[in-house]
């Protein structure tokens, strides 16, 4: 099957684009890339495939912004466990009438955001075909071990956070959003994390992932929600929450500490005020919204993202 | 985005397919998975993507046959390193009109192949769309530290070795072949390889990726290519000798060593016959076939898989 332009010569394009940086490593070029692994650290492994019509459209998205999504959300999957992002393989499927230039638009916005976060593309598989692009990015992580953040650590009285602001970002946020990384790293520095996952789903569906897996129940603040700027003023205040509970692909950090740990990042205020207290962890299962006379809704999973 | 069926229930199916039998490994259920790196060994890492209409298509294929070269390719590069796979990550997109039968089918010739070769599938992402089955997988391997065999080690002088047969591979080799992991783990420890890579692309083509990455050249004994019984008698002898130099997806080892390890090998047939002595290594660049007659042919690429 020969294709309609030379993928060997993209494939030498992205080799150009990709040398070796990380001392450890032996990158493109072989049958599999080599990794010494650092002393002490447990590795973080996790995948991702996105589809055109799926999670992004030609337009609003660019070709740069297709590739910089499909690396963007590994790094929040990084992000959520605390952990440092190292490397990354990439997979393509090229739809063949685009030609070579998109090809490399699509992988100078993989590269500049590995470039922003200091990670090496180390390989990866570039095939053309006559359907639309698919891109699967498959990310290495390294965390201190013993100090990844699961889901199933946590505990009833914990206190529920979440970085930034929730809701709307179909538009251009999904697209454009930055990964926290960095936020993740300076939590993980201030306080102990006892459960994290990033805001894919959406908060209610993600908070349940947390849920399930710690055999916990929680109560969110409705009252509480940090709704961002980017759901419109013109919908109803129900239709606003709901939004921000729901739409999903947020990519902001949803988290539990203790209580005492939960003051603290309230009086230290380590992500300048990109930090709200959203709710709590019980022991009762289930999770509930509490409005601001009291009363209790179930908050029901309306998630769409699937991961395993 | 609501799929058209339960997606969730499908994760938690392949969960409960694939649980953690690694000890020093958190797999399927959070954001990533956790791996304590083996000590004094070096990681393996490749990713492959395949899409239906370009690798495979219904029929001949089955959904597990799809799964299974899915996995099975990704098995083939870690050969090609002399290592040992270790564990997997899987994305999907899955064919809406299809249903969860489908899925559970191909997830089902991936775990096949995975408990075949004692490797657990740590993660992945599903998703459904409009479009035909991708499947993508990244592979994890293990080999000694600084005991990875890279394209790069050819020498003049090394003798040139093929496993198994060539050509012909289309009907259906490339869905049921025996990724060549336990050969390579024989051949890793009666001689020292010199230089290895899979046959994928075929012969031609993948010997070039050694000649470019080593800085040498080749001369191959056309009468030596062990051709497969599945090219047909009926074609001539020189489109038979063409179709085992070209076809591809082969899946076979083609490797160097030094000439009194290449007598070894002769000598001690420690593969049953599954060996065979095909060329040199030349300091000169450039491969050529070697007819009987003594003439001299350059032996072009026309390769087409397309792996960085």
């Amino acid at each position: 099957m020969v294709s309609s332009f030379h993928e060997f010569d993209l494939i030498q394009w992205i080799r150009n684009q990709c040398p070796d940086s990380h001392t450890n490593l032996v990158g493109i070029g072989d049958d599999t890339a080599i990794l010494q692994p650092p002393r002490g650290n447990e590795l973080l492994l996790a995948t991702d495939m996105l589809m055109e019509g799926t999670h992004f459209t030609f337009p609003p998205a660019t070709p740069e912004l297709a590739g910089r999504k499909a690396l963007a959300v590994n790094l929040s999957d990084i992000a959520a466990m605390a952990g440092v992002p190292h490397s990354a393989l990439i997979s393509l499927a090229l739809p063949k009438t685009r030609g070579p230039e998109f090809a490399k638009s699509v992988m100078q916005g993989v590269i500049e955001l590995a470039e922003e976060f200091q990670i090496q593309i180390i390989g990866g598989d570039t095939n053309s075909w006559d359907g639309p692009l698919v891109i699967n990015v498959a990310i290495i992580g390294v965390a201190q071990s013993s100090r990844s953040i699961q889901r199933s650590g946590a505990r009833p009285g914990d206190w529920i956070f979440v970085t930034g602001e929730l809701g709307g970002s179909f538009d251009s946020h999904h697209l454009t959003f930055t990964p926290r990384v960095k936020e993740a790293a300076i939590l993980r520095e201030t306080v102990t994390i006892k459960s994290m996952i990033d805001i894919s789903d959406g908060l209610t569906s993600d908070l349940h992932h947390i849920l399930k897996e710690s055999q916990v129940g929680a109560l969110v603040n409705a009252k509480a929600i940090p709704i961002s700027q980017r759901v419109s003023l013109d919908e109803s205040p129900a239709v606003r929450l709901q939004r921000a509970l729901n739409d999903g692909e947020d990519f902001e950090l949803l988290f539990t500490v203790s209580p005492e740990e939960g003051q603290l990042l309230l009086d230290q205020n380590p992500l300048n005020d990109k930090l709200t207290h959203i709710g709590e962890i019980r022991e009762e299962q289930g999770a509930y919204l509490q409005d601001t006379n009291g009363s209790l809704t179930p908050l029901e999973s309306t998630g769409w993202k699937h991961q395993f």
